[in-house]
């Protein structure tokens, strides 16, 4: 497997664009609606938040995936359309019907996106009036693929794809991919939004499990801030232009999870790393837990916690606050028995053995601490389950970003 | 039932003191060790953290409390002495005793509280040399109770007392009490220490009920960062000093459990008042959820956000992030029936209807959200259930205190 350019465009027969209608506030010059596009039906498969509150693109889509096929997905940065009621729901069947017009297909073959502004009415009349631009920007190249990722952004300060390319029985497949999302980052899902192309040909109950995997060992081990949108959506569309045999259970299975997990666990750290304000990306890996899941619970408990991520910004080796984290994650573990050290490029330090201090340097900790990347390696000695966790630091500016913004 | 001066030394026949001994670091000035004293021994009752990983003084104070009796309780600030080993153990220990031997008393009736830095060893030395002075500084008025208060502060910025007078059976009872605590502070407990002192004679086993019940209406529905901490204890002594019939289950409970939960909520407002940069107080009521637990969870969620913390920094009237954080609170209720209104001393102004945006003024909601002390009311129509919970802002400085300080 190895990484290639072109996005979500990536993948032979599909089409990406993006431009400015106006949905972003007035002065705004950036776009905001984004449609991706594949002519050959796709089998699809999506993930959606878990939040009681759903926008109206997260019913639809819903719909729209449950039925395993999928040509395009269309979505809209600057208005989440969430808490916006009938008229709410009325719009993002609009927006379906606008995109399978220019496309000429079916409206029930479109998904539908969208990320902003809570509570707000979705100005559906400027997606009209522009969706022909939409259509003439659509490419199969990687400025489509760029101009649909602008379309997505709200407060993210960094782009987030990725593509591979693999082998799949002689054939070469590949796999693109595009997220968005900076802050309303938790488990299950974060606010976010990932879209994920591929050429392989792949059976809809492969695909599914394949995402569900890939889902659960990346976007819902990511927390920014703890809160759980309200719109977001992890969707792949497998169109099958690499001309491979169908994989199924028994046949090429494990490449091509593996593949779509390597893909999204990139896409999660980038998003981690681009946390609204942050300044480091922050991976907490806590190694024998009784279990995966005691590992990622402890793991998230620690990434989570706003005093551990203000100390990850101090870059100061404050690891009572790792341990107290872990103590009300809810799961049993041995404090006694828990080691930890920080480990960056820069070096690696022990700084809590058996539960207790051990003497450092904390000029030596501070300097593994001021890189970007940092990780927190916690050892508790219970069993075989390991768990790696991204998050991020808590600046000044995410303070600045969400107090003074409406977002 | 009315607001007294004296704080743990206004009932009858309780002594505080406090002093500097040189816990806190080197160029501190701050008082450090904290000693209140009932010469005729008490019932007690004390809740203490449910994180996993406990200090060394809650441990042994868990056992003195479970005996029921306590003649006295020494704190000191400055070190957690959590994350210690057997040796912390060793030093909890030695602390009580120290202080039994001023006080002439069984070491098995004094209770240790402890809230600072983790994993560092507790200099026991310090105490050692300097438990003579700490008797010097007992008194039976308000200079001892605020030596006391003074000497469990951390990053506190205001002092946190209250004391009240009420009459069960013909005799005048009261109730005094301080808190500590103002950063590592969510429910199940805060970082927070709470003694209260009261000179009415009441059972053990209505002690330990009143106590609960006040717990879970006070300091367990006050949040600050989401951190429960390894130290938290609140803990009341009842001397019988007021020469009152015994309160039981029978007999002046509502009365005395009443002004308990009365002393509480004020500490618990205080304390959120006081969060670690906080510049507001946030109270979010929740009525008509279908019971007064899922009311208090959704409530919880909306003022344990981020996202809502940083709008109320800002003065900013999202609602859309309040239903966003009661949708994630795993509690079931109608987005589309749900009312929302921002409340203050300057007015009240309604934001959401039915699940919907309703216009409103933005320069009239910023005024109410620029004060003090705001609530953020809310209003679900699903039945009777009713609470409030209290929290504060998400600042700039939050961050500066705690990225740039090893607390």
């Amino acid at each position: 497997m190895k990484e290639i350019s072109g996005g979500v465009c990536a993948p032979k027969g599909f089409l990406a664009g993006g431009i400015r209608c106006g949905i972003k506030s007035g002065n705004s010059l950036k776009k905001d609606l984004a449609l991706i596009y594949s002519p050959k039906r796709c089998k699809a498969a999506a993930v959606f938040t878990t939040n009681r509150v759903k926008a109206a693109s997260v019913l639809l889509s819903r719909e729209a995936a449950a039925k395993g096929e999928l040509h395009a997905v269309i979505a809209n940065s600057g208005n989440a359309n969430a808490c916006t009621g009938q008229s709410g729901m009325d719009n993002a069947r609009k927006m379906a019907s606008l995109a399978a017009g220019i496309l000429e297909i079916d409206a029930s073959y479109v998904a539908v996106a969208s990320t902003g502004v809570i509570g707000v009415p979705l100005p559906i009349g400027v997606i009209e009036k522009n969706i022909g631009a939409l259509k003439l920007s659509l490419r199969d190249d990687e400025k489509g693929h760029s101009d649909a990722l602008e379309a997505i952004m709200t407060t993210d300060m960094r782009k987030k794809d990725i593509a591979v390319e693999t082998e799949i029985g002689g054939k070469t497949v590949r796999i693109g991919a595009m997220s968005k999302g900076s802050g309303m980052i938790h488990p299950n899902m974060a606010t976010m939004l990932a879209f994920i192309t591929t050429d392989a040909a792949v059976e809809k109950d492969v695909l599914d499990a394949a995402l569900k995997h890939a889902v659960k060992r990346s976007f819902n081990r990511l927390t920014v801030d703890g809160d759980t949108s309200t719109n977001d959506m992890a969707l792949v569309m497998a169109n099958g232009e690499a001309g491979n045999e169908t994989v199924s259970f028994n046949n090429g299975y494990d490449i091509f999870a593996r593949a779509l997990e390597y893909v999204c666990v990139n896409l999660a750290r980038k998003m981690a790393r681009d946390g609204e304000g942050a300044t480091k990306l922050v991976t907490v890996t806590v190694d024998g837990a009784s279990s995966e899941e005691a590992a990622e619970t402890l793991a998230k408990s620690a990434a989570s916690s706003s005093l551990v991520k203000t100390a990850c910004f101090g870059a100061d080796a404050n690891w009572g606050r790792v341990l107290c984290a872990m103590g009300y994650s809810g799961i049993d573990f041995s404090p006694e028995k828990t080691c930890v050290s920080f480990k960056s490029a820069a070096g690696e330090i022990e700084v809590c053995k058996n539960g207790e201090n051990v003497p450092f340097s904390e000029e030596e900790a501070k300097k593994i601490l001021s890189l970007e990347e940092i990780e927190i390696c916690i050892a508790i000695k219970d069993g075989n389950g390991k768990a790696s966790v991204w998050g991020c630091d808590l600046t000044y500016d995410y303070v600045k970003i969400n107090g003074d913004y409406r977002s």
